[in-house]
């Protein structure tokens, strides 16, 4: 990678575009680790879009939106400041894995990081300090990477308040068919958690894995994204209405799926969002000779909202995910 | 996995079908490596035919195509000996990685393997040994696992002689729509390196990557073994007959591929299977700000046979394959 001129927010000047980087730590073998940012700027400073991508290594769908946006940009027919991290997480991106190899972290654990701690503590607290506390809206894309699959979708923060609606108005304007809306507690450590605990507005992404981002799901996000700037009036063009066909509800911690009771071949039976009651069977682990181990259970009634993409599994690991739907009171 | 009786090609009764391993060596925290094999007899103990999936532990069809062939197969209604082997390297299997995380060794570059060897060796030895020396018909199958795209295809070894006849009659009667052709010498340390030598017909599979087995190549795989069956008059069923749409000449060896120049996000702007000239753009590599770093170009006139299916590139690391189109003489 050429350099790049160091970021600082309050020095971009009005109506540019460009690439720079925030600097976070020295490498071992030489060089340094750095954290890479392309920005848009209108005549107007405000209001502010941030936008990450890459905070697991192995999600390479925003990872390839962001320079399709940035490639679009006339920073004379915009407002405001459009701030994106076509990668987080370098050291996970450099491996192709979702956490660090450096320090084996999840990045997307850690916030609001540590000006002292590992490498990935270090770069959640740039992330955090230098880009999203400064944000008006801000965006995390993630994917299922190559593990799971999962449909496209926008997850966003459901709650009664400015910030709460902001965040909904834009789970409805970035244009998904799903978006799944979570009631509060947070849980920590997530960028959106730090982001929702400084009131700032904002959702997520998530999109099939299998390791490649498919072209559709670029130009899904890149639209996406741009559709924001039209919602934050960033840009002059109106924002598409679309209503969603599926607005869930519930928990968005994927940390706690259900788990396999044997180890083999994960053999799914279901279509990500049907409808399922509790106890119905979604699929089940054979052994490699074929022979059914386990069956793989339903807890609730709900949609089915995420399944294994990896067939072989450990006793334990994750295979699928029942989220409920939302219900107007 | 429970226990299953120790493997002995001798001693298989006729008209049987089940389950048996063969033993290759102790785990260091206890119980043992274990090659799984299911096997079926019908009345006559001839031909011989060995299958093998899972040599490279990340590539899932042939693994869950194996257990499919076993469910349909009556002993009553076959002749001769179908041995398969749904996972060949277990310790790649149970960390989902193509080589062995036990000593590093990639299983399809050791044989015909060593009795004294590391783990990996001692399984090329196991499975030459006990399995691929004794058959009449070997099938190897494979996919271009998580980081490769390749087209269904069967490889084969072409040469005029009876083995070689017999092995381009099997990858026409497989079913796929490209067949593979290669000259010898055959590359060393493959399994149809040894199954060649000893003089076997044998062939081996390619099917798109991602990780996951996709029900579709399941399916051809398993009616490619029972098609391969009928035409060795093992299953009382003719060979349908089918023609490819493409038949492909060259060198097999996907150790050398067209190689990165520079480090960041490969973008193909190519499908797979076009024809292509030699010096034609393929596409090119990009760094995370999306600029343009290298072209990627092919060498040669003919057919693009692999693309890398993961974006996320290192220098020197492979993209893509060009091969050429067989032409009879």
């Amino acid at each position: 990678m050429t350099s790049n001129p160091e970021f600082e927010l309050a020095d971009l000047a009005p109506q540019s575009k460009g690439f720079a980087q925030v600097t976070v730590g020295p490498r071992p073998g030489g060089g340094s680790w750095q954290l890479p940012i392309l920005y848009a700027t209108g005549e107007v400073r405000s209001p502010i879009l941030v936008v990450t991508a890459g905070v697991h290594g192995n999600e390479m769908e925003g990872i390839q939106a962001i320079p399709r946006v940035f490639q679009q940009l006339d920073p004379h027919h915009m407002r405001g400041t459009l701030i994106m991290v076509p990668v987080s997480n370098v050291p996970a991106f450099e491996t192709h894995t979702r956490n660090s190899p450096v320090d084996e972290r999840n990045l997307a654990r850690v916030f609001p990081g540590s000006t002292t701690g590992t490498l990935t503590e270090r770069i959640a607290d740039v992330m955090y300090r230098q880009l999203i506390r400064h944000a008006d809206f801000y965006i995390d894309l993630h994917s299922g990477g190559p593990q799971s699959d999962i449909p496209t979708l926008v997850g966003y923060i459901h709650e009664d308040t400015p910030a709460g609606q902001q965040s909904l108005e834009g789970a409805k304007a970035f244009g998904t068919s799903v978006i799944w809306g979570h009631p509060p507690p947070v849980p920590p450590g997530r960028t959106i958690s730090v982001a929702h605990a400084a009131g700032i507005p904002c959702l997520y992404t998530e999109t099939p894995g299998g390791g490649r981002a498919g072209r559709e799901t670029i130009t899904v996000y890149a639209q996406g994204i741009l559709n924001i700037m039209s919602m934050l009036q960033m840009r002059p063009v109106p924002c598409p209405v679309k209503q969603p066909t599926h607005h869930l509800w519930g928990d968005g911690n994927l940390d706690y799926l259900i788990a396999a009771q044997s180890a083999g071949l994960f053999e799914s039976e279901t279509e990500l969002l049907a409808d399922v009651q509790a106890g119905q069977r979604l699929g089940c682990v054979r052994d490699v000779y074929g022979r059914e181990q386990s069956e793989v259970v339903s807890p609730r009634d709900g949609v089915l909202l995420l399944l294994r993409h990896t067939p072989t599994v450990m006793v334990g690991e994750g295979l699928a995910f029942v989220t409920g739907r939302f219900v107007a009171t």
